[in-house]
């Protein structure tokens, strides 16, 4: 399982960070880091905090864009430290690890979380990438987790999810993939703009985020994105 | 609850690891630490890795012995990354917060947790005045938890341990009426019909119950629904 699930690490600032993940990874048996345009790596810095996990480290996958990390995925999962608007399905620790361990029991599957930067965490166009905004519980009167330390909340949670001898044994599977989806919604995007289905009055990033934010919560399968697939198909040709 | 359960490190070497926990304490809603004869404390170290969470640096007890500070507690937990000796009893990290929360029941009962020295854990003459040994669940081939880490996995822990018992009166608002999800499945239908998308050698039903998983599943909100059904609205219009 440990080996079909990834941490991506966008655009993060301190090389310590990143050293510190590596480790909280390791201890909890993860060991596929991705760095999306990291700003100092590789680092002695990281290699120091890192300690024994230096092979995650040298492992580590650099990446020009949080897309390119994401192919092959199956279940998008991005960590936020606030509430954000309900058209996110938000999960938290607990839940998400659980919905991770039902994708995970189908072979093929692949899993990403997604960390952002330090400052800002993930911005709302990298969240339109995600089916899932994972929340970590805290005091509500100060909630400031280092980034390694939520990645060393998420490993933990997912390793005793994982110990569990699973009860239940439910299973997700046969999600569309992440690039079934995204060509899903750029077929979506151009039949819209064709058959002028567009509200000239707003931005059109807007009304598809919001239709992304629709089908992420529920997601989609694989023979139900070629169901959609098909109307559109079928749309364009009766325009013609 | 958490203002009668005090967090013990004893003999920590590195300030920035003191700072580290007390960032973990505090997002957890835990305040009391104690410290055991500190190597370097206080430092400009641990308050920068503290963070916001520099009161719980400043209002922290150091002590010259564990004994000193154990006076008052009526639980005590040591931590330890390794199995030891079946002479005290073994709990996980689940299992102790589980224990920690039937003990503070008891209005007037307290809890210590101890942690031990980066290098060396805590020695067998420390571990002789816990009650019992917490031990934190991870990779059998690398179990190198840095002592904020594992504090940082023990206070999350007890967060969720705590949180079980409130209700979580989490709103889910805004969903769309269950007549407004039925129009607009009849909408599609009618669409898909007049359009010729439809597999002839299927029945219909069974498309329209794949499509009607899919959209249920993701709890569809008032105005997400509102877009799809101006969209088919549209379908409409460029056919005719």
């Amino acid at each position: 399982m440990f080996e079909r699930i990834r941490v991506i690490m966008v655009e993060t600032s301190e090389a310590g960070n990143i050293g510190a993940a590596a480790r909280a990874m390791k201890n909890m048996a993860l060991s596929r880091l991705y760095l999306v345009k990291p700003k100092n790596f590789p680092s002695a810095v990281a290699t120091a905090r890192a300690s024994g996990a230096d092979d995650v480290l040298s492992n580590a996958i650099v990446c020009e864009s949080l897309i390119q990390a994401l192919d092959g995925c199956h279940l998008v999962i991005g960590a936020s430290a606030r509430q954000r608007s309900i058209k996110w399905q938000q999960l938290d620790v607990v839940e998400s690890c659980s919905l991770i361990d039902k994708t995970l029991k189908t072979q093929d599957q692949e899993v990403a979380i997604i960390f952002g930067t330090e400052n800002a965490g993930l911005t709302n166009e990298q969240l339109d990438l995600c089916q899932v905004l994972m929340t970590i519980p805290g005091n509500p009167d100060y909630f400031s987790l280092n980034i390694a330390q939520a990645i060393q909340v998420f490993s933990y949670q997912l390793f005793v999810q994982f110990q569990q001898k699973s009860v239940i044994n439910e299973e997700v599977k046969n999600l569309a993939s992440f690039k079934e989806l995204e060509n899903f919604y750029q077929h979506l995007e151009k039949v819209m703009l064709e058959i002028d289905y567009v509200d000239k009055t707003k931005p059109i990033e807007k009304l598809i985020r919001r239709i992304r934010a629709l089908f992420n919560r529920a997601l989609p399968l694989k023979d139900e994105v070629a169901i959609l697939r098909g109307f559109l198909t079928q749309v364009e040709k009766i325009r013609k």
